[in-house]
């Protein structure tokens, strides 16, 4: 029964976990496969080509596990490599970026913030995406770089962190942004650091829960929410984060991953396996 | 003529520049190959036998490219894949751990302290190490995962950077250690930073510069020091760092290399070559 079939959900390592913890809370009587490809992030320092190829082998490897919609939850890869993956699988295919960028251009009239990675923001995705939804609308974006590695690493409410983060942000404040877009899957670990420095005034939008928003709607709409009468295996709608019903896998140290499920959920995969990339590269001069 | 063929270096990413920099003044009159493994960076966080294969085929394609002696320049990868490596290429190879632990050995009589990426503290190769030149040694060693990206962002001499060491250096203060080892190629890169917090009493070791020295040594006993009287490509003893007579290569985003590189050397590489990690890759559940 195509209802009861997971939801898909890749991200280049970690950070993909806000936005499945976002999904979960929007729609907790649904099940889902997440990847992470730990063994090669990060793609935000990656090339179009590179991160088109691992998204597609990313997307390819959870469609062979029969989910019945996928989510990229990689802001890069959304970027960058969604035309690929959707000519690559059968699914539906939602990515982070346009919810994102929708729900800024319905809460800000003049002026949108937008953080995130160096190649994201190099790649404009998210000024493209807020300008289709309202094309008047001044869009600033800057990238936060050390942020990803501050969440990952515990420093995220710390005072260093709270330096750093009023540096990136300074032309943020500046220009006086109705909204501002959390554009990579880690900055929501750094939501409240990012509050206090641009004020209760300017409405944080996390990609991850706009994201949530879309999916369902897409599962109403395509009739495939999870049919909980005819499910088997008990769903229920009080499920918890993380529980057996939800299949993890990562293409690298699982160990560090649980680490840092735990620092970004408070729990970690019940179920969690490793995969492999198989031993096949090579290289090769241009 | 063996003599005046390069002398290989790799490294996961852009942190070995550190280790071609030292060689580079200890050695003016070679000439070198870098292949800097930027598609699949960090080592730090990958297992054992993904950062086995990984160097071996960074070896494999440094030592396809005539090299007299090949210099590990990853600290991760001297940890863990020597004997695969040795096994693989047919050259002398040189890893960065044990010249930094010798040179520890002999600065220190009683305590040494070593900073480094987790993977490298976890396998406590340093520690081994050094207490094979020092059995009584004390080593404390401590990682400090933020200083990665605090290096290749250009915040090595910030406040923010000098908070954040004085945390994670609190313990290798405490013990009052003789010396230091920079476990970590992007650490040189903060040194100033690291100094000041340990005090001048304090020897920093750079791994680097101990490796620098070895390979000078094995050079001469081999005699395999190249012989400017018989290379027409004019070596002089003149020459610059990154100057056209040095290779280098990043198996992706070339244009971030070249950024970094300006950062940690204050020139970029004249002759940067991208190469291609082959698309054979598959994702396979073990």
């Amino acid at each position: 029964m195509l209802q009861n079939q997971s939801i898909g959900i890749f991200d280049s390592g970690v950070g993909g976990l806000t936005v499945y913890r976002a999904l979960h809370e929007r729609l907790p009587h649904e099940r889902f496969v997440y990847l992470g490809d730990t063994a090669r992030v990060p793609y935000g320092t990656k090339s179009l080509s590179t991160v088109e190829r691992y998204a597609v082998e990313n997307a390819q490897f959870l469609a062979a596990r029969n989910i019945k919609l996928l989510v990229v939850a990689c802001n890069t890869a959304s970027a960058l490599a969604l035309p690929a993956i959707r000519r690559a699988v059968d699914v539906a295919v939602v990515g982070v970026i346009e919810p994102g960028a929708r729900k800024a251009a319905v809460v800000a009239e003049n002026r949108v913030g937008v953080i995130a990675t160096e190649a994201t923001v190099g790649s404009r995705a998210y000024s493209n995406a807020i300008h289709k939804f309202s094309p008047d609308c001044e869009v600033i974006e800057t990238a936060c770089p050390l942020f990803v590695s501050l969440a990952e690493e515990g420093w995220a409410n710390s005072p260093e962190a709270r330096s750093i983060a009023t540096q990136y942000l300074q032309k943020i404040v500046e220009t006086e942004v109705e909204a501002l877009v959390l554009g990579c899957t880690h900055y929501p670990i750094l939501r409240q650091t990012i509050q206090e420095i641009v004020g209760e005034k300017v409405t944080l939008i996390d990609s991850g829960e706009a994201t949530a928003e879309v999916v369902a709607q897409v599962l109403l709409k395509e009739n495939l929410s999870a049919n909980l009468a005819h499910d088997s295996k008990q769903l229920s709608e009080n499920r918890s984060l993380c529980d057996d019903l939800d299949h993890f896998y990562v293409t690298d140290a699982a160990d560090r991953f649980a680490r840092v499920a735990e620092r970004f959920l408070g729990t970690h995969p019940a179920r969690l396996e490793a995969i492999e990339l198989w031993g096949k590269d090579e290289l090769h001069t241009n």
